[in-house]
């Protein structure tokens, strides 16, 4: 990798056709989310928000200042993935981005575990951001042909991001795999820790059948996922984990968070929640 | 302020007319750096990179989404200043960015204690940032026309950027100091309490006679400086502080630095100190 890193993340949007104003204000086709299309805004949006959080840490404590500045970089994509699609869950209600992301409790969020696991050592980092890259890469960019025209163009502007993400976590991936010894031991055990927490990407709701044409259906990515990703780990001399899968307890995204969902929204929203607008 | 803020702060240095490699292999007028110019450069970078570590701490916690985009992009701005001049630096003597990031001692960095504040609630960064912002304004405006040609290139990329700090951090103070009764109070507080740290960061050093032509004397930077920030606060129905200035002990950025500087550093450089390279 080079400096010229430095600024690619944020810098692929220029060519964007579309405004979170005007999402918030539904001129995009007229139209606002309606509540189904609203959930499933939320699920992408919350996977999003939480996973900007968990890297926004690595600034400044990356083992490379290149790094810190990349990883920060996707942090501040994720999170603006997060504003268009919270922005857009909240017009089927009359909620704010802020409303959506400091107001909800712990058992209204729809983030995934994959998201929530912590930073862990930088291998666990780029473990969770390989498979998490993949999926939403895949995801964006059969969404980016939705029925609906407000998804499928926030899709078409993550998807330019995400293609970055998905990018710089494989170009980490063979160099901590295929480094030292050290290294690839870490990089295995990594990949077998946040491996567990794949299944529930992947799983079809009721949701998805109600928005045929609309959302995406998460089983339908898989095979191309799995393909991808022993690709991956085939080059870079890992191997693909043989680990039973975490199934979510209480239905799939419906309040069965990680244990760490909590900890992350009361650093996320404690400041908005005791001074509303920051304002006082 | 407006969505259009999201991509502003990192999408302004496309047109910078030098890079980081051409500075870290003396490329640039075929000079690396003296000394001398190298401890400048050290002055300014430590800065830049202790307010990017402060900063980036808020993203997902600031009391809107649009503003932990703000303040990320604002770390991150000041992370690419500092890789700048800490790269510049290390020509001096054969050292990299990383290197010098993180792998000197707290008594070997150079930060003022102004940036070594702590975070505070939102109204102390927005302080800390609304002076910070002017002095290094001013400073890279000046810095841009240096006899040396690398310190002059790397102030004219800066300067861009930190117009935009400086405007980001003046919009706030006007609205937290022009707006309730309680956030006029916690801003007036704000002001006051990074306003003792002032003084270091005008204090002229035998360094800067010995780099006439080349450094800024920031002595010299001090009228401008006190006139536009009292325009600023009274503009924001707010205060001067009269209060006295928190002088350095042992001289000026020599190893005196706040409480706090251990602790930023122990962060910073934990991962990079036990495992170089991050390749194990």
């Amino acid at each position: 990798m080079s400096f010229a890193t430095i600024d690619s993340a944020t810098k692929q949007s220029a060519g964007t056709a579309i405004t979170a104003e005007e999402i918030a204000e539904g001129l995009h086709e007229g139209h606002t989310a309606s509540p189904d299309v609203a959930r499933y805004a939320l699920t992408l949006g919350d996977d999003a928000l939480i996973l900007a959080q968990r890297l926004g840490w690595w600034i400044s404590r990356a083992p490379e200042m290149e790094e810190d500045i990349a990883l920060g970089n996707i942090a501040l994509d994720l999170l603006g993935h997060a504003r268009f699609l919270l922005t857009y869950a909240g017009s089927a209600d009359g909620r704010t981005e802020d409303d959506l992301a400091y107001f909800r409790t712990e058992e209204e969020f729809r983030s995934c575990r994959l998201v929530e696991q912590p930073n862990g050592d930088f291998a666990h980092t780029i473990a969770r951001q390989l498979l998490f890259s993949q999926y939403a890469y895949l995801l964006y960019r059969e969404l980016a042909g939705s029925a609906d025209s407000v998804l499928g163009a926030i899709a078409d502007k993550a998807l330019k991001e995400v293609a970055y993400h998905r990018d710089h976590a494989t170009q980490w991936t063979l160099r901590l795999g295929d480094g030292t010894e050290e290294s690839h031991r870490r990089m295995q055990e990594a990949i077998e820790h946040v491996w567990p927490y794949l299944e529930e990407l992947f799983t079809d709701e009721d949701l998805h059948d109600r928005l045929e044409g609309i959302a995406v259906r998460p089983s339908s990515l898989r095979a191309e996922f799995d393909a991808h990703v022993a690709d991956v780990l085939a080059a870079a001399t890992l191997e693909v984990p043989q680990v039973p899968q975490a199934m979510a307890y209480g239905g799939v995204r419906s309040g069965a968070a990680s244990e760490h969902r909590g900890f992350i929204l009361a650093e996320m929203q404690s400041l908005a929640v005791r001074h509303p607008g920051a304002t006082w």
